[in-house]
């Protein structure tokens, strides 16, 4: 049996990243998989060390990105560490376009870091789809799954981006990139946008006007979902039942349920891309980062899930 | 040793209302208090014998509301129940305001059965807000405490309210009101309104504009409060902290997280009126009324709450 190749990026070297990453492949819930780590061969080297994770080091290849070879960590954002979690992104997401991984999970970088190296990107979905066009963001865990029609927008330019046909459009690619993860009998749940979706219309009229409409145009379309659900009631509905994924029409509409129900499991996932990609739901924890006190949850989590999508070359 | 004064309205008649509050009422997890039942004696005496809750009734007196008294109960909305849970409602809410009760606990009504009998309007929470100018809409539970700044209004009109002197009166009522219930440690945990609290200007700018101003304010005049915090953050950080009361600025904000995590144990709770009133978190639920199915376990956590609120009569 061949198995699925995951690239893995070890984020921001003054974060809690690298340390992660190498508790993950020690552990013994790691499936067995092909892993590639992208980062600086001398820094990844030194910190197993320094840490007694070099076990880590026999379970993966390591494709070195020699943009930052000795740096230590400094525990706060640098432009150094930018530059390198960045060209360690850009040389992982080119190995997976290649079609040399199936996966890539990604630790967290720091905005600030790839500010500061002067990197005008938002954080990794926003580069993602600079890439690769209509990909979306999504979080998955144990209990409940959610899509976000928008994310990183000021709330009200959210509202003013939802309209007939770009959510219908939503709705058709997010049924077609997620159906090969979710299997055959994926619902998509859809969430109405106000109070009690609106109360037929007593408290707000996007639900008849403008989501009833895609939705019913996505189902003749032949996208198997329901709605639009109260906002405060559809996660309740979609939790415990792993076939069911809640588009949520905004960041916090999806990430206030997301984030309650599955801190510490969570994983974040961007469909759309010709590749899996994974990352844990959490930053770089620079106030703990080099204490050995980072829980490696998350990115197991991300690395277990990017191993249950990712199918292996044939 | 004088015990609270406590009225309960039955609610809608064709709802689940009667049977929890008899079931309450039969609870051995009652407090001690002297309680008033709002609604038709014929009605809820033939309930009681029905479904063999007598004993309830000894544990309370009956404000005999006679405008519908032989109904039967219809389990959907209808003008009649409309027109009787609403004179019950009234009836409890005049005695309330005369001193004769500390606390008023309200089972579900029907917005349909009001609207059918004329009655305009949309809840329980309207009504109390047009008898008492400045009344706030708040949910208590074991572990997540909730005030909303707006609640039912589509959520563009919600936006278009967040000013600084609305925002910063909001904050000075809401303490005012709750200090007396959550204590002298109680802290405000202000929420912002876009992604990550708009992230330094980057995600919007309402949070500096104007939470932060409102917000500074009410410090500088005593308030107790911080943020603004990223909503789908702020849930989780007040999560099990009694003392804390999390300000949602919508509705969904903090419905969201709040019923995710006190589904059935939730309270409504109406700040700022001469008295103390709390309400189940659900409905009249019509699917289920009149099987003896329904869970009381809301209504009780209501009465249990307005009667560690009360302040009985010295």
């Amino acid at each position: 049996m061949t198995l699925p190749r995951i690239g893995i990026t070890i984020g921001d070297q003054g974060g809690i990243g690298p340390e992660i990453v190498l508790k993950v492949l020690e552990s013994p819930q790691l499936p067995e998989g092909d892993y590639v780590l992208f980062g600086s061969l001398s820094f990844i080297t030194r910190e197993a060390e320094r840490r007694r994770l070099t076990a880590a080091l026999q379970r993966c290849r390591i494709a070195d990105v020699a943009s930052a070879p000795g740096l230590p960590a400094a525990r706060k954002p640098t432009a150094e560490s930018g530059r390198a979690s960045f060209a360690a992104l850009q040389r992982g997401v080119e190995a997976a376009r290649q079609g040399e991984l199936e996966a890539l999970v990604t630790a967290p970088i720091s905005k600030h870091s790839w500010h500061m190296a002067g990197i005008s990107w938002a954080g990794h979905t926003d580069y993602l789809e600079h890439l690769f066009p209509g990909a979306i963001m999504a979080f998955f865990s144990e209990r409940l799954n959610v899509a976000l029609y928008t994310h990183h927008l000021p709330l009200a330019q959210a509202l003013s981006k939802i309209r007939i046909k770009p959510l219908e459009d939503f709705l058709l690619r997010l049924h077609a990139y997620a159906r090969p993860l979710g299997g055959q009998d994926l619902q998509l749940m859809l969430s109405g946008l106000n109070p009690h979706a609106g109360e037929g219309g007593m408290l707000g009229n996007e639900e008849t006007e403008v989501i009833l409409p895609a939705l019913e145009s996505a189902r003749r379309r032949g996208v198997p979902v329901s709605g639009p659900y109260p906002p405060d009631i559809v996660c309740r509905k979609a939790l415990d039942r792993p076939n069911c994924l809640v588009v949520s029409l905004y960041h916090d509409q999806g990430l206030v349920a997301f984030k309650l129900i599955a801190f510490e499991t969570g994983v974040n996932v961007t469909l759309g891309l010709p590749f899996i990609r994974t990352s844990p739901d959490h930053g770089t924890a620079f106030d703990i980062a080099g204490h050995d006190q980072a829980d490696p949850g998350s990115m197991l989590a991300a690395v277990r899930l990017a191993h249950r999508f990712a199918v292996p070359p044939t």
